[in-house]
């Protein structure tokens, strides 16, 4: 099975010393337990869902084929929810039409799964995560895709709060990355791929 | 510091119950001396140099800028060697061109280093790829970039062969991407980029 992450620095794994990420220890696990992975991380730091709109199909499209057992697996939206010069990078409904478009046209091709985004240490950007997270799980109900809601599961790890702190901020370290990936994999839609 | 590793599957890394590789190898074992690397692994399964050489510059704009400390590997040629309707998927002359063309446009842009494509178990392309690391070697040579023969050090390591055929008969395990990242990690223009 090849299967192509795409995201942002959370899926990149940044601040992983381990240069894993959540998505190379879930890819890892599987891997050790005898599937047969091919992982491609295409996790870009700073990017927001209209970036990735703009490239997913291209960096897709060069890796996956109907050829082999090919999957989609995205997430995003701590960037869209960003504030810059006193607005948020994207706005709210902006990030639900990118969303809408990305995977309307994935799962055209491939099966597909989302993964909403992360907690950060920002107590008013976590309100604004919570609410796209909230409208993320609607659309992807709508469409018929799993979606994975991260954000109230990892607001209660101390590990991935404590070691942002000690890191940039945004980025936790290894054992924040574990958390995530235990996460994931403990989610039915993922086991189900296996 | 932000890498983007361009090339095939060695560089994907391939078979590897790890999901590193060497190049996640080599990313891990600088962080964990507490350097503070950015790792984007854009290796391609069956990539030649005539694909890398049509994709290279959109996926890198997008992951690096002159605003960071950004940096390029290269590292493909196997694919270019392999026999399909009895000739080489990519002839020799236009994989030389394909080099010079990639790395004179790289080197304009951000610092870079080129990794020689690795043995397989099978001679005969064997003996075409040495060739072509020969050739890789004195282009580089000439256009001022450093150049790692990996081909000449992977021919003796007896663990590189026998994990390949164990595994699809050209992609080691974890063993063989730990010898190839040992040769990476000992070359003094990788060690002088950290």
């Amino acid at each position: 099975m090849r299967i192509c992450f795409f995201g942002d620095s959370f899926v990149n794994g940044t601040g992983d010393p381990e240069c894993l990420g959540w998505a190379g220890r879930i890819c890892a696990a599987a891997c050790q337990q005898g599937y047969d992975i091919t992982y491609y991380n295409l996790g870009v730091r700073r990017q927001t869902s209209t970036e990735l709109k703009n490239r997913w199909l291209a960096e897709a499209s060069c890796r996956l084929s109907s050829e082999f057992d090919s999957r989609l697996v995205f997430s995003f939206g701590v960037n869209d929810t960003t504030q810059e010069d006193s607005k948020t990078r994207v706005n709210f409904s902006t990030s639900i039409e990118n969303l809408s478009h990305i995977l309307n046209s994935a799962k055209q091709i491939f099966p597909v799964l989302m993964i909403g985004p992360p907690p950060t240490p920002d107590r008013q950007q976590n309100q604004r995560i919570a609410h796209l997270s909230a409208e993320y799980a609607d659309v992807c109900q709508k469409i018929d895709i799993a979606y994975l809601d991260t954000f109230t599961q990892l607001q209660s790890s101390t590990i991935w709060f404590k070691e942002a702190a000690a890191n940039d901020g945004y980025h936790p370290s290894a054992g924040g990355y574990t958390e995530f990936a235990n996460i994931v994999q403990n989610w039915s839609s993922w086991l189900s791929w296996l």
